[in-house]
Parts: structure tokens; C-alpha cells; sequence
């Protein structure tokens, strides 16, 4: 099995709804360094998993529906508590639409499964990894 | 699928038994960063894998039981080739009774596996992985 | 010289003044793993720079202040643009205040200089550093 | 499951075949930090993955092939359009050989599998990870 | 003194003359990641050393003049042996031009030194400090 | 100026005398990574600061001493708190010695600092700069 990885980032505010989030209940925020590693078992006819430059600009463009945002008021988070495992779900579903909408290039369509990993400090991260698939691993 | 993981650390010396060793057969230490990954299907009500704030605790709880030891006289670990692999089969365990015990939250046996990483120099490491199961593993 | 170093990090929401900030100009946030190094020309009785324990306890109080904030609405930073460089050297203030007040034990009186470095993602990061003397700095 | 990670890394030229790849189609160069995790369910008789200086050793050996090349003039990797998957999949299999031949001591044939990564930047990587049979994977 | 750190990276080809460089005299490559650190006394009128974006964009522009190219047959560095040190050296004077034609903005001129380090290994890099003078530390 | 770093690390046990520093005063051990980094004005003849190959040679060699012992137990180290500081000296020391021994090569005369520093966690290190001189920076 193949895999490729890039790194980018973003930086948002947010709260939590929960008396297990402590302090977290307060408006604060976080950068999250993000690694999107995109897996199949053989390359495509150039040798690669995926075009590497269409899969940075795609996840920077993901990225950056969300980068600089307080994500309480985002209309497309709307009740979802933002803990960085559902952040790592959301840019998953993101990310496959992308691959889905062609962003990635054609031989794109042979990636099997994608991992999603938020760095959110030196200490802690969360990921969420699925298959994609035509219906993309909902 | 999810995870999270957590970061802490511990110094301990110890030796290792068997020729292979060469001169790590002699009294020595290390410094173990241990990463622990708990992974589990779907999230908890809250929206989290586990409550990251027990699972630190937890994990520095189990290596409290170990830092600043000479492993070499710990009861626990006797007759035990102490090497990166056996201790992180050994972090795993403990990690394990923490959350049979409900150490990590009542919602913490939803996980589904975790992975132990000890990293002890910037070139090598050692980890374990396996199932969380009511029997936890063993 | 002698230099050590502690490592801890805080997590707040926040915005900026000035058209030169571009989207962050909206509440967005940020993690800051912070480093701070203490230097001295020579060593204690203890043959240490500083007590290590003590240096991380005062850090982890300091960005205790913080960790968890929406600064924009913080008193004590009031009419402060609280980009990476000036945390640095708020934060600095702060340990040196710290010191001071005796926080780091009675050697630590013998500290001549420290750096406070602020990353604020995998590819950015700032730093304020100053002689830490009788008037500390300012 | 256990596993243990060496690192190593080698720089070398080359250019890559296709128009995907634009600029890099002209001859450029990279260093690769490379990570050879070696799996398998149980420890050997020492209590290890496998003799990690040996492994060490082997995947030095490796490396020392390709090290300070041209790989456009490698007979050995003529035809093949050398990215960073596909060389993960070439020390993969150099991996592997030594392994069959007994490099890695005659408990790494308890070996179940390996995953080679290598990172060609502090934001991108590739890997490719296989079982490791009688017949090595291929 | 205050300092702000940028990175980005660039992967080029090229051969050393001279014994001292063992198989480094054959044609091979590097992957160098590059910190660019600014520094200056005191803040601007926006709270920052520079602006982070402007520096980072000027970064960008003089690796792009590098990268992915043979440096043997780069006129621009004609008859210079490119170690990583001379590598160094060359990316703060192209940096310090920036500078001096405003790229970095109005504010940069009261930049006071810089420090580019070239990351070409996990274990291995170097570094050019110098001062940012009218004439700019020639 | 210029600088150029190696990286090596050594494994020890060892224990530490004095009520600062609690369950530390217990033989235990570290993990240290070891940067030593290298300065003069101007390169040498050969566009480098020094033969890097000899240089981690050299740095290897003097770690060599140390690796895999209980440094309560070494003689040249008899009376001294091995704190992490003291290591750093220690290190620079001996380094210094190499250079003055010619083991860095000729050219390495021209070095005018070094700096020490040594890991000893993902959130702890200390390190001891000083001048190169002909009698070495004591």
C-alpha cells in the first residue's frame, strides 16, 4: 500500500458545549497543523499516489474556508461541538468531495482510504481516518 | 475511524540481559516519550474519542509508577528484558487496567484499540498496538 | 553561558488591528507552544541553571493567565495588539516577574538573560529576548 | 502487534518524466529522511522486533547504494520515474532482500511487515508499506 | 530583541569540488529547509517585526529562483562551491535585497540582522547570521 | 557569521545529589540528543566551516566515552553532579579538545565558538556556549 502526505495549516477560535471541556467552555482557539495522507495500492501511470501539488492546493482551499474564523458562527458547523476529532472528520468529508469533484486530477479516483490528523499542540492530536469510495466512506 | 493521542515522558535506567545487547548489556537509561493513541469507531455525546484531560492524567500516572527508576530492581518488571518493545507492551497493560478501571471516563469503553510509541532517541523507536476488549488484550 | 530550556504551550482566541493583518483581523485563534531558555554565566551549588521544576511550575501559572482566553477581552492586555511578538515579550515580563517574586527559588537571582520563543504553527514563530537584571528588563 | 523504527536518510539527484510534475522535470535534487518500521505479533527470544543495530546496519547498507547519485544514471533504476513512492517501494524491497538473506539476523524472519517512509520535506512524504512473506511482498 | 522565524523549503542538484567531499563530488542533491529569523529592537506601529506575510511571500520568491534546479549550472553561482554555508550565505544576501527594495515593506528597514539556517538533514544544518545595514552586512 | 550543526545522541544512567532535585536524587537515566554547533567569521578554503564528516566523527567519539554507561561510576567524571548543564560543559570540553587535537581537521583553528546543546525531552534541554581559543573557552 502507497500513501502520500501533505501538511498545512489553519488557525481558528472556538468554544465547546460540555462541563467535561473545563475551561474550554470559554471562547479560545487553537492552530491546527493538518496532515492528509492519501493511500492506494498501486500507483498511477506516473508513478505517483496523486498529483502532490493538486492535493496541497485542494487541502489549502479546504483550509482555508475555515482559517481565520471564530467557527461558533460558522453556518456550515451549525451545532456541531468543533473538538478537533470532529474538525478531522469535517475535513475529511471535505477533502472527498474534493477528490469526488475531479480537484485531485482523474487517476485521483484510485485513492482507497485517507487519514486526516489535526496537530492542535506539541503535546495532543486527533485524526480520523476512512475508506473513499463513490459514496466517500459517509 | 478516530483516535487521539497524548504525549508525556520518563527517565529510567536499566540493562538488558543477552549478547545482542553489546554494551547496552552494561547499566544505563534512556528517555521514553511515549505517545498513547486511542482509537474508537464512532465519538462520544460529548463529540471527543475519550476525555483527553483523564487520559493525560492517566498516562502520567502510569509512568509516574516508572520514572526516575532503575528498572533493573522494580518487582513489577522482575525477571523482564526491559527493552523499548517490552515496555511498551507494559505501558499498554497499565493503560488498559486505567480504563477497565474507569479511570479515563465511563465513555472510555467505547475505544476500540490503542497504539503505545516509545521514542527514545531521534533516530529509533518501538511500539505496541492492539484491541481493547473487555479482557482488554492480553 | 548556560542556557535551559522549558517547553509548555496555551491555547486563545483573539484579533488584530491594522489593514496589514488581512483575515486575521477577524476573531480568529491560536496554540503557542512556548519556549523559554534561562541563561547565566555560571552554574549553582546545584550545579544547575535554574530549578528546572520550578521554571516549568512558573511557566505553566504564567500561561495559566491565558490558556483558555479570548484576549480581546483580557484587562490586563487592554489596548494591546497581541500579535506572536508582543505575547513574547509579555510573557516574558511576566517570568521575569516571576523570578523576581522568588518563583524560581533564590539562584535564580543569578539568571542574566532569557529568550521567550512563541511557534505559533509548523512554520512561524516569534521571540522576545532581554537581560534579566535588578529593574528586569523593562 | 509490535514494531520498531530505524531513521537514516541519503540525498541524491534526479528528474522526473511526465508533465505532471513541472518544474521537477528538470534535473533537481532531495534529501530523504527515511523510517524502515519492521512489525511482527511477538518478541523474538531477547524481547525484540529485531536486532535494531543490525537493522541499522542494513538499512545504512541500503542507503549507501543510492547515497550522492545521479539516479537518472542508476542502471539500476533505469526506466522508472524515481519519486518519492516509487523509492519507497525500491528500499522496501532492498529492505526485504536483506531480510531474506539473513542481514537482519535469523529472528527477522519472524518479521510479519514493513512500511517505509520517506519524508522529502518538513510538509510532504510518501511511504509504502507490504507483508513481508518467503516471497517479500511482490 | 525581538525576532520572527519564517520557513519553506527548496530541492536542488549539485556536486562539491574539492577531496574533503568524498562521494559528495559526485552529482547529487538536497532537500533544504530554510528559517529565515528578522530581528529588531523594537516593535513597528503595528505591534510586529516585519510583516509576516511579506516576508514570507519574498522567502518564497528567492527560493523559487533555486529551486528544483542544477546549481552547477546556475550562472548566478557560477564558480562558487554551494555547501550548505555558502547556500546560507547567498539566501541572506538575496534576502537583504528584498529588503532593501521594499518587498518586506516600508517598516523592514528597521530590521537590525538575520540568521538563515538551512536544514539539510534531521541531523545535520548551517547557518548564516549577519548584520541588515544600508549597505547590508557586505 | 557562520555555523554549521551536528547531531548525535548517548544513553545513560546516573543520579543526582541534592534535595532540588526529589526523586532524581534515584539512579535513573536520560536519553540526550546532542547538538554541537560550530562558528567562525569566514569559511574556509573549501567554502565550509569545517569537515562535517569529521566533525560528527569527532562528536561520536567523544559520546562514545559515555554511551551506555552509569556515570556515578566513571572515573573522569568523579565528584560532579551530571546534571544536564554539566553534561553540556562537559561535552564542550572534550569537543574542544578534539579540535585542538586536529581531529576536526586543520582548518578547524579557525573556529571561534561552539555551542552545546543537549535534549533531554520533547520539553526540556540545556546547553553551555563558549569561545574556541587556544586554550579552549576555559
Amino acid at each position: 500500500m502507497y500513501s502520500v502526505n501533505v501538511r498545512d495549516h489553519f488557525m481558528i477560535a472556538h468554544s465547546f458545549r460540555g462541563e467535561v471541556f473545563g475551561p474550554a467552555q470559554q471562547l479560545h482557539g487553537a492552530t491546527y497543523v493538518v496532515d492528509v495522507a492519501l493511500r492506494r495500492a498501486a500507483l498511477d501511470a506516473d508513478g505517483v499516489v496523486v498529483d502532490i501539488g493538486l492535493a496541497a492546493a485542494a487541502l489549502h482551499a479546504v483550509l482555508a474556508e475555515l482559517n481565520y474564523r471564530n467557527l461558533d458562527e460558522e453556518a456550515s458547523l451549525a451545532g456541531k461541538n468543533t473538538t478537533t476529532e470532529v474538525l478531522a472528520r469535517e475535513i475529511f468529508e471535505r477533502m472527498a468531495q474534493q477528490i469526488r469533484s475531479g480537484a485531485l486530477g482523474s487517476s485521483a479516483h484510485g485513492l482507497s482510504s485517507m487519514r486526516v490528523t489535526l496537530h492542535e499542540s506539541h503535546i495532543a492530536w486527533a485524526a480520523f481516518a476512512g475508506e473513499l469510495t463513490s459514496q466517500s466512506g459517509r
